[in-house]
């Protein structure tokens, strides 16, 4: 299938089937989405989750009360569903790691190549941190680069998903102790296959028309 | 090629082939992929401008000098380069244009649906206007949303691609006049075809090992 077909025809799951499981070699190629999605200089500022047991899902959706109620069942009937976070800050011992396994992946063939990528880095981190003061932002806005990935890849695997930011995010930080592991959550993916009560999947899919998106120069 | 081959292949191309253009077919499909990118409660809080011409790449190469000239190459040579914006606001006249979409793209069976949508998007435009007093950093994720999109989308179609968060933003607001249209600026994704003078296409890629980015529950 075509590309612009498949994101013409994806869509946000509202009901999905609790006896489909998505197979060990699916789930692999979406963690390689996952983890290959791109950064701002390769910042990698992020930690998935993967709930995959019913344990961990009802974990979740005790974030998925109240307000997000209509979250609670995507939650608990998906096959996964993955917390996308972020770092709590965007720390020197994480870019060195980040270089460390840079260095360690080949992408330097010599020192100045290695000092070009600390002193392009540093001039990026530097700017959010000490500048525009919202590294926590601009560590957000990678995290939702890695969901466009995710979503759009997702669905060339013919899996269904649905973002949800609908969730109370200190209730999920909470339960899966993220605080701990100076992390905090962001977004969650709900990952698996639609039931066939999703009114959803029948419904047209509806976008502003090209004229109000586009401007061509 | 597999979707996680793809993923793992595309890279940030640092140098374009300024003679290869993106045929018509294809931009249709980039056009395609950005326009149905998902977006909290469908707000496509966004606006896409599409540079073709030398003229108009200039235009926007006035915001990659100094501290970001490592970028006016690339924003010159390719073939086309899109400035991923965000609105100035996400005002009511906006909502209401989204609602009238889906209203005539047939997404309410009746009067019950379209007061469901008009309430579910409600409450979460409320709760980023007035309680967390932030939606210009929700629009700017749902940009990036769109950003993840377009790079893997791009990357499927054997398209390369450089996502340029350095620019000065506000030069690039004036030299398209975006103020006087209530739009902003967040980031630039150059389109086009790899340089055999670019040294990234032969570096590998380097990331995170699996143990560090995910954990499963």
């Amino acid at each position: 299938m075509d590309i612009d077909t498949i994101a013409t025809t994806r869509y946000a799951t509202k009901a999905y089937d609790p006896h489909r499981r998505i197979g060990a070699a699916q789930l692999k190629q979406l963690k390689t989405l996952l983890r290959y999605a791109p950064s701002s200089v390769n910042s990698q500022p992020w930690h998935f989750v993967i709930a995959a047991s019913d344990e961990a899902r009802k974990k979740i959706a005790t974030a998925t009360t109240g307000p997000y109620s209509g979250n609670e069942a995507k939650v608990l009937n998906a096959s996964h569903v993955v917390v996308l976070c972020r770092r709590a800050e965007l720390d020197d011992a994480h870019l060195q790691r980040v270089l460390a396994q840079e260095e360690a992946d080949g992408r330097f063939p010599g020192p100045e190549a290695r000092a070009a990528q600390i002193k392009g880095r540093g001039f990026y981190v530097d700017l959010h941190r000490n500048t525009l003061h919202d590294t926590q932002e601009w560590m957000e806005k990678q995290v939702y680069l890695a969901l466009g990935t995710l979503l759009l890849g997702a669905a060339t695997l013919a899996i269904d998903a649905t973002p949800i930011e609908g969730f109370d995010r200190e209730t999920v930080d909470k339960a899966l102790a993220l605080n701990e592991r100076e992390l905090r959550s962001v977004v969650l993916v709900a990952l698996g296959y639609r039931s066939d009560k999703d009114l959803n999947a029948e419904l047209p899919k509806s976008r502003l028309l090209e004229d109000e998106v586009f401007t061509f120069l």
